[in-house]
This record gives structure tokens, C-alpha cells and sequence, in this order.
């Protein structure tokens, strides 16, 4: 059987580069085009320095974009994805949009955080793009709208004990740390160098658009509200998020009852690995040994004297969070093993 | 009148030297002697390769330390620092000691965060070494107990609204990210550079000692028990600290009341910065452009959605967090002005 | 007496920021005006948030500047500042002009690194701005070019080597790594964080601008023609140079021999360190320990077996390579301690 | 056919695990043991975390090693080495010795460098391990050294140009930066964090080890003797090395025949990558973009006006110049196509 021909739109920015770096090592990918009005003409390299010897692709603008392909991945921003969405919904591709456009099913959410939504018409008809959530949906989705990286490093850790009312519904604090790749390829003062080096900013210390999946995901579990603080901060790293959640354990769950409701809820998930260990370094998850990888790792410590649980999830949010995730979906989508071409280990120490 | 005369004890440190450096530069100081046994004999530049030019001093044992020193600084670990306490009781010397030794009222929950307390008959005798909430108390002690870094950093941005009663006294969450300097000069594998490098690690998710200190002073605001759930995690960056703190606000305070309750509070408290402007990159609090400074910087959003508050307070943890801090109480106790010798602006960009 | 009024033209940069900071606490200094087009009317804090209860300076247009002031800096790009010489040339005020404009005597010379020169009539006029090498000049000069960052850093630890005719006139290799705030405060794709974060970046190696001002210096040293081989980096660092000069020991030089050369040469000039300690960690010159400080490390090895020195160079390049280097000319241009308002040690660690 | 069983000594540093990861990956390889006396009986993710979920070995006593394997990684430090060469010398086992003992092949030379040579009788059936220079003697070896990082990273850039007579034999000076990672897994006060965070350190300005094999593999190619000056830098990265190196230009050599030296010299070397770009931000090798790859990233630009080139290098020293070029030589070694298990793209931004 031949491989599946995908096609990247808005391939320019990070989002873009990292999902092209993984779709050229795929067994089963062909990327024809990647596309890119402000770089038309010029080589994928140009951008992506890590991919020298590995494609001769040249960016195409998006009116030479061909249709007959089997997906098409969507790395534009929200609002921009739309059309293309409505494009390639008529044809036989399979979409995965990695904007924000179709995360969200309720179109006034959508308006509240981002504005008038430009395709409601599709909202219905768009999966969650989360694996470890709704692996089987995914499975026989046409159009897949991959969660935000914040969104995910926050979603997983919570998920399980939510759904096993493990942990009090309301007053659920998330604190992420988050590295500068995250703004994209786009600069401003905020992402110089001098000004961005060694910061701890929290740049946006409540209503971050991510929040609205994280609640819809979460509440939807639940079977009824849940509301999460969530307060990101741009720390001195490039690559990788650390979220740590805050949460209240009303009843009496001790460490093995954690651990019960993560596995049984992550059975079957090979990219969540839950870490917890005794006494070496790295007892804890972290960004650091994942960095380049498709994993969540996440772990747990309950604070009994204060009847608190501290969550620590980590991933690398241009794999987990955004490229491997994509390729993640694309891999059910097309009935392949969920870990092909992503299987890797990290480096340590990086 | 002739300048006074100090020494530091337990010099050998980070602790000790960012002491020695600012007592270096003071106008009304003179270092009579630093201790160290392991470098005994050593120069004071060897370890502190910054302060070439500025001094000849060398280490000397502790064995040889004059006690008719107008001041001493006692830098050595907990339970290291009371013998000396003890010594210099019985001298005239004022005594700063900057180790957890004294911060703690009670003998019990010292023995619960450290062990059994070494002299406790000495435990109300200290003050508890944060000029912004006891500068009256400690102009008149002879025994200073300097604040901890995290203390003093969590401790700042919730006295005045636990004063005045705009946030809920339960339910707090202090998320810390501090430099590695914080675990002063002594290293391991935790602490060696490509293991360090790049992580942001939840080393102590609950129960740090510093909780301690932070419970007691801010249930002495309260005149009740509050409650503060502290994760500190370690991120890339040498010196400073951010503690993001997470509250509910329970009324209808808006921005306006925040800052009347601020502005109150630290009136007269020349190292306190209010921090919040509209549109600026640096419109919260962050450490990097105080570095090297003894200031506090303090800033908040209110979250009408969720009737939350995020504080977020910067300090540079070797200076407010400890020299700097040592010397603002020295001044105090002195009669000095409490900013002598440490009014200088941090750099920009660092 | 009174204080000296100076003004600061094209203050929103990195240059003019240091050199406020700078100012603002020198006891002999009063900021009259900061100017820039730009950030007309806003806040000089808004820029430089280090600065935040140290000054209520807001930045005035050019239009707006006032000529009866004691000094003038003009932290210009070059070729814009040119203009402000020949303005300021007429009126009794001392220029600092901190962009290359006339760092170079021959017009020729500066036409084929800059462009055609906009001011010759003024260039025999200006006295090149290294204090180290021109003191006597400098006090008497109406107008001073203060030494660019690089080149500070690679002519300090070479003159006196030149001068003693102990290393040879050719062949001369000047590896230098440099800080991000070398750019300034504009930044491009370059400067992105991502981008920029964790490189290692040749990104001139050769035909650098500053080779001009180094090879006239030196040569006018040596008597006859020096050429330097110059190639900066750009490291993960935001302040700091290290040059690292290799050159060729004809005779037979020792280390005293090097030493007598650098004391002699030094003598006087209390902003350059020699650092040559046998078995600390600090043994050569870094950037580190010197950040925010005017000083210039110097250290050397000697390699007996081929017959070649490896000289190091530290600088912080905003202060001793830029705003510093300035005031300290300031200082003797107006018959002050060389070291007044500069006098500060750096910081350990950070 | 069955994999090769393949056993690495001393796995518990940072080459050790480095190899690990990449023989976890091989599909041609089958890890049997890994042997560390400290760490014996505990899991190889405790002190490589990036391996959880890719193994379950454990660490071994040397004394459990079984010899009935078909090749042998040697991963301890120089001298420890020779007697494992000496045991697996008698086996049928292939062996790739890491450590620097059979990388000179004389005696004196190493004796002058190291100690006396613990195995001087098999110096002579060793093949220095740098496939690019060694590939067909690699092949039919028993015994392979595989190249040192630094050096690796200095003799490709120079090889060809040597070989072409294009550049001067003396007065090669070879400037480089290098990341933490390159001390290992043992650590001391140089390696601690706030140390050495920022810093930027010529910890060896002249004699470095490397400089044997350097002058060893260049002198052999150019027929007579080659000096390299070689200086070192440790720098604020934790992988990674750029070699800088400057070199005389006698003749009138062109950019085109410079590249005509390379691309003939390193036809059929898969991992060297030629990198001269006219505009792009990457248009010269640094080791950002090839970290985690087994890359050596080359490139050049010639000073006419000073007739000298400068040469940048840039290479991951835990694979390329480590664990990677071992499984380089062992796919030759075995017959197996040099690219296997290696061909990977790095990661942008990272």
C-alpha cells in the first residue's frame, strides 16, 4: 500500500516545522506541499536548519495547493484554519487542525474567548484532539481539532481524578511554566532575547484562552461544572511545559488510590507515562528528559496535613502539545499503530 | 564617630558572601573578621572571584573570633547557628543571624520542621527579621532572626490583605519558582550543571520548612490560623524568585482596594515596589530586573470570573531574600538609615 | 558647587539606559533630559523597569533639547550622531558621543567600515574614548568617542604586550563571545528567543567594525602596522565579552615578563584587574563575576611548547564597553576621581 | 539473522547512557548488560530518565559480565579501559573502547599526555575511530578508539583542507566552545550550577589532551607535522560544541575551491553536512539545530584582505563526538549501513 500523501498548510511557523520534521520520518507519510505565502519559493531548510539533508521541499502558496491528498494538516492560527477547514471538507482528506478553531463546541464560548466563530456550521463535526480522551472518536473522525499544549498538560493530570472524585471540583489552581517557542515564530520586544533571557513572567495570570477547553474537557467528564484557575508563566527555556495543578482531596485517598485511577484510566495510553518515584532526581515528572518527544508525564504528591494533592505534568509542547499530537491523531485516524513514528526516546541530560 | 565593627561567621557561603560583599561597600561598617573552617587561612577572593579589589580579608577559624565586634552575622546552617546566639548573648554585640534558628516562636514547631531546638530558653528573646512587618520591634532587639528567601517572598504580598480581610483565609497556594543559588554553595548531583540546567523541578512539592515561618507570621496578622499550601520549584535562573500566590477573594474588592490596602501597609517601606502597569512587558513582577537589589516587587490581578486573586511578588533571594535583608536589619538596629548602603537600582537588561 | 547637568540623546536604547542608571547615582551628575523620538512623552521606567523609584524622567523629543547643559551624551546609531557633535561643538558643553562617529581619525578608513563620514571637519577634534590609553587626552578633550564593546575588550589585554614588543606584530587572532544586548534594544528574527537561546553563533568572522578602531589603536602603539583577525560569537549570555587573543611569543618570554609588561602598563588605572590565581575556579578572567561593573579582567597563559600566549579578556559590555567607559570619561573630563559613581564590586554568584 | 548482543562498561555516566539510548533504538542491536560497580542492582532510568518505558535493565557488576557477546562498549575513564581491551581481546567480541586509551598510537605521546600506557602491546591493532577519515580500516577492525569530542569536531573541518595543501601547516589555532555535558556525570564546585550557569570559561587555554589525536590523525594526512593550538571554552550550554578554527591562507584560494576540497573529501560521509548559506540565520554551523543528531555541521568563510579562513564546526559531543560515533564504527564494524539506527533529524527550535 502506498503512503499517505499529507500536505501542510501555514507551514512556516514552529507548529509547521515541527509537524513536517515528524511527517519526513513517518514510515507511512509523503508530505507533498507545504505552504507559506511569505516564504513561497524558498526552502523548507531555510527555516528549519535541523532538516539539512533530510528534504529538498520548497514552501508553495496556498493557491498552488493541491486537494488530492489524503490530509491535511491546518498550522495557521484561529480564525485563518476555518477556511480551509470548509475547503477540504468537501474532499476526501482527512483534517487535522491544529488552530484553535474547532477545539471548542459551543460557538458563544468560542466568541467569548477568541470572537464570532467563522464555521459553525462544522462545530458538531469536529473530535476533541486528545488521545488519551477520545481515542475512539478519533479513530473514525473526518475533521480533528488538536488540543491546545497548555490545554493538555493540564487536561491529563486532572482527568482521571475527576472522573474518579478523587479530588474537590472547584478551587482547582493550575500554575504552568512554559518555554518562549510557545508564541511561535513571530517576534516582538516580549520574545528579544535580552528581555526574555532568565524571566519568570506571568504573562497572562488568569482568562488564557486555553482555560475553555480545559473546562469543557473537564466538565464534560465530570457530568456537571468544573471551573480551573489556570496562571501560565514564560520561563527561561525554549521547548517544554511543567504544570503544576492544585487541587483538594475532600475524602481520605492515599497515594495508592492516585495511583489506581491513573493507570486504570491510562491503560492503553503509551505516551502518558506516570512517574513517581522515591528518591532519585528525577522523582518527579519534568520537561527536561522528555524534551523532542511525544510524552505526558505526570505524578503526584498529596500534602495529607493540608488534604491537598500537588499534580505535576510535563510534555514538550511542540510534540505532545502540538506536532506529535497531531500525527498522534492522524495515526488513528488512518487505523495505523498510535506510536508509529513517534517512538523516541528523550536525551539526557539536554 | 567611628564605624562599626563586624563579623561574619559561617562566611563560606553564598549567604556570607553576598553578606561580605554589601558590608564591603557600607559607609558605617568595617568587617573585623569572617569564619571559615574549611578555607581557613584562604583570601575572602578565592570563593568570591567579585570582590577582587575590595578587600584583603581571609578566612579565619572560628576559634580566633574576637567578640568585641559591635555586631556579628551568623551565616552557618540551623542548629550551627545557636551556640554562637548563645555565646554572643552574653557580649554586646547586636546578633543577626540569618539561619532558621530563631524565626520560629514555638520550640515545638521548630522540632517539627527541624529537630529538638538547641536553646530554646533564647526563642523569645529574637525577632523575626522582616523590617516591613516588625521595624519597630527590631530597631530595639539585640537578636534579629532574619526572614527566610520564600518567606519573605510569600509573607509580603498576603500581610496586607490578610489584614485587611480581602482574602479568604483558607485555601491559599504560594507557587515558587526560585534560582538555583538557593541552595547555597554546597553541590550535588542535583545541583551539577547539565542535571540543573534547563529543568524546572518541583524539588519539595509540600511541607517546606519555610511554611513554617509564613503560617506563623501571617496567623499573627490574622489573629487566627491561616493555612498556605507552598510548592516551590527550582527553574533556570541563578538568583531570585517569583512566588506566584493564589487566593479567593470572597467580597467585591476591586483593583482600587488591593492597592489602597498596599499602599497602606507599606508606607514608610522604602523596598517595597508596587508593581502593575497597563501595557508594559515588565506589567507584573518578575526577578530578573531587580537582581542584584534589595527590592520587593509586588503586583496582582484580580479574577472577576472565578472571585480570585493571583499575586506575584519578586525579590533577588540572596539580598531581600538574605545579605541584603541582614543589612536592612542591621541599619535598623542601629539607628541608621534602613536603606544605608543599599540604595542602588538593579540592571537592565541582565 | 553644583552638580553637572547632562542630557542623554537617543536614550531608549540599551546604551542610554546603562548610562542612566549610571547617572542617576553618581553624586555629581543631574539627568536634565532624555531624549527619543519614539517614547516621546512616556515614562524612562517604562523601558527600564530596573529603574522604578529612581527616577521620574520621561523622554522629551530632540526638538525639545536644551544646549545650556554641562555635558551631552549621544548614544545615537552611527552617522545620527554626527549631527549632535557639530550642534553641541559650538556650545560650551563636553560631548561623550558613545557611536562610532569618531572613534576613527582617518576618513578613508571609516568610509570603507561605515559609510562616507558625515562630520570630517570634526574628526581630528574628538579624542578616542579608553581612558586606559588616552587619560591625559581625555581630561583636556572637548570631545571624546568612547571605545566600542569589543574593541575595549580586545585592545586592553594586547596594548601592553604591543608596547613591550612581546608578542609578535602579525598573526594576531581575536576569538571573542559576546552577550545578546549587544544588539540593542531592536530586535529581529535573529534576536527571537527561541532563535537565539542556547546558540553558539559566529555571525561575522571576519571584517568585524571594530577591527578599524582596534588595529588604529594598536598601530599607533606599535609604531608601525598591527593586523587582529577578529571573530565575535554570539553565546547564550545576555551582558558580557570574552575575548580570547592568540598570539605568538617570539622570544622567550616568561610569565613575569608578561606581568612586569601589564603592571607597568596599569599603573594607575584602577578599572583593569590582572587575574591569574593558580588553582581556583576562577583562575582566568569571565564575564561572571564583573557583571554590572567597569571593570576590565586581564589574564594570560603562556604555551612554551608553541610558542604562543593565550590572553583572556572579560568585560560587561553595557558598562566598561559601553555606558560605564563613559561616565568614567566623564569623570576626567570634569577633573573627577576617575571612579566616582563607578566604584561598585559585581556579584557572586549570578 | 538474530541481533548482535552487544554489553557496555561503565554505562553509568553520560556517554555510557547516551549509548544506551541509541543501542535501545538499533534495530540490529540487542542490549545484554551494562555494567556500573556505584550504581550496581539499580534501574539504568534512575539515572536516565529519558528511558522510562524503552527498558528494565538494571546496572552490573563488572565481575557478572558475560563474554559470550559480540561486541563490547568500553565507557570508562582512560586507563580503566585497557583491561577490559586486554579480556575482550581474547573473545570473539568486537570492541569499541570510548576512553582514550588506544586513540594515539604512540606510546610516548601518550605517556606524555596520560600516563604510562597500561596496554602498549595492542596500541597497534587499534583504528582510530573517526569513520570519515578510517572507514575502510574500521571496517575489518577488531579494536576501534572511537575519536575524542573536541577532536572530532577540530580534524573534520581541517582534513580536507590539509589534504588539499589549501592552507598553512603551522599556526593553526583552534578556538572552541563546549557544553557542560562534555565532564561527565561526576561533579564537583566548577560543575555546580550557580557556578557555572552563565559562565563562560577557557578552563584549559593551552595542552588539552585532545590536541595529541588532533595533531596525531592531521600530521598523518598531511605527511608532516601539524600544530594545533588548541583553547577550549566551557560555555552556558549543556550539549553541544562549535570549534572555531583560524588558519593562514597562503595561497589564493576561492570559496569554490575550498568547497571542491570538502564535498571530495567527504563524498560518501552521510553525516557531514556542508552549511554555507548566503542570508539565512543559520547560514553558518552551530550546534543548536544538530543537538540529539549525529551530525557534523561544517562550514568556512575566507578573509581575503587578511589571507586567513575561519573554519566553524559544529558537532552533539555526546553523539557525534560520543555515544553516537561508537555506533557509527560498530554498524561498519558489522557490516551494517553507517546511517543505521542514526538517521534523525535534530529539533527546531530547541
Amino acid at each position: 500500500m502506498s503512503k499517505k500523501k499529507i500536505s501542510i498548510i501555514g507551514a512556516s511557523g514552529y507548529t509547521g516545522g515541527e509537524l513536517l520534521r515528524w511527517a519526513l520520518m513517518h514510515p507511512e507519510m509523503e508530505v507533498s506541499q507545504i505552504t507559506s505565502e511569505r516564504f513561497a519559493g524558498q526552502s523548507a531548510t531555510k527555516l528549519n536548519p535541523n532538516l539539512r539533508g533530510f528534504t529538498q521541499l520548497a514552501f508553495v502558496p496556498v493557491k498552488e495547493l493541491k486537494t488530492d491528498i489524503d490530509a491535511v494538516f491546518i498550522c495557521t492560527p484561529h480564525k485563518a484554519a476555518s477556511p480551509y477547514v470548509r475547503q477540504f471538507w468537501e474532499t476526501g482528506a482527512k483534517i487535522i487542525d491544529l488552530s484553535a478553531d474547532f477545539r471548542l463546541h459551543n460557538k458563544d464560548t468560542y466568541a467569548k474567548y477568541y470572537q464570532e466563530h467563522p464555521a459553525p456550521e462544522l462545530l458538531d463535526k469536529a473530535v476533541y484532539g486528545l488521545p488519551e480522551l477520545h481515542r475512539e472518536q478519533i479513530k473514525g473522525a473526518k475533521l480533528v481539532a488538536c488540543a491546545g499544549c497548555l490545554a493538555t498538560s493540564i487536561i491529563l493530570p486532572l482527568a482521571p481524578l475527576i472522573k474518579s472524585k478523587l479530588i474537590a471540583p472547584s478551587g482547582i489552581i493550575a500554575d504552568s511554566k512554559i518555554g518562549s517557542a510557545a508564541v511561535g515564530a513571530s517576534f516582538d520586544i516580549s520574545t528579544h532575547h535580552p528581555e526574555r533571557s532568565g524571566s519568570v513572567r506571568s504573562y497572562k495570570p488568569h482568562g488564557h484562552r486555553h482555560t475553555a477547553e480545559i473546562e469543557q474537557e473537564l466538565s464534560a467528564i465530570a457530568g456537571s461544572p468544573i471551573s480551573v484557575g489556570m496562571t501560565p508563566h514564560g520561563i527561561e527555556m525554549v521547548r517544554g511545559i511543567l504544570s503544576t495543578v492544585h487541587a483538594s482531596l475532600p475524602g481520605e485517598a492515599k497515594d495508592v488510590d492516585i495511583w489506581k485511577a491513573y493507570r486504570s484510566f491510562y491503560t492503553g495510553s503509551p505516551f502518558v507515562r506516570l512517574v513517581k518515584d522515591k528518591e532519585t532526581l528525577y522523582r518527579y515528572p519534568e520537561p527536561k528528559p522528555l524534551i523532542g518527544t511525544n510524552f505526558a508525564d505526570i505524578g503526584f504528591e498529596i500534602d495529607p496535613e493540608k488534604k491537598r494533592i500537588i499534580l505535576m505534568s510535563a510534555i514538550d509542547n511542540l510534540v505532545k502539545g502540538s506536532g506529535g499530537q497531531a500525527i498522534q491523531c492522524f495515526n488513528l485516524m488512518n487505523g495505523f499503530d498510535e506510536k508509529m513514528g513517534l517512538w523516541m526516546p528523550g536525551f539526557h541530560p539536554l
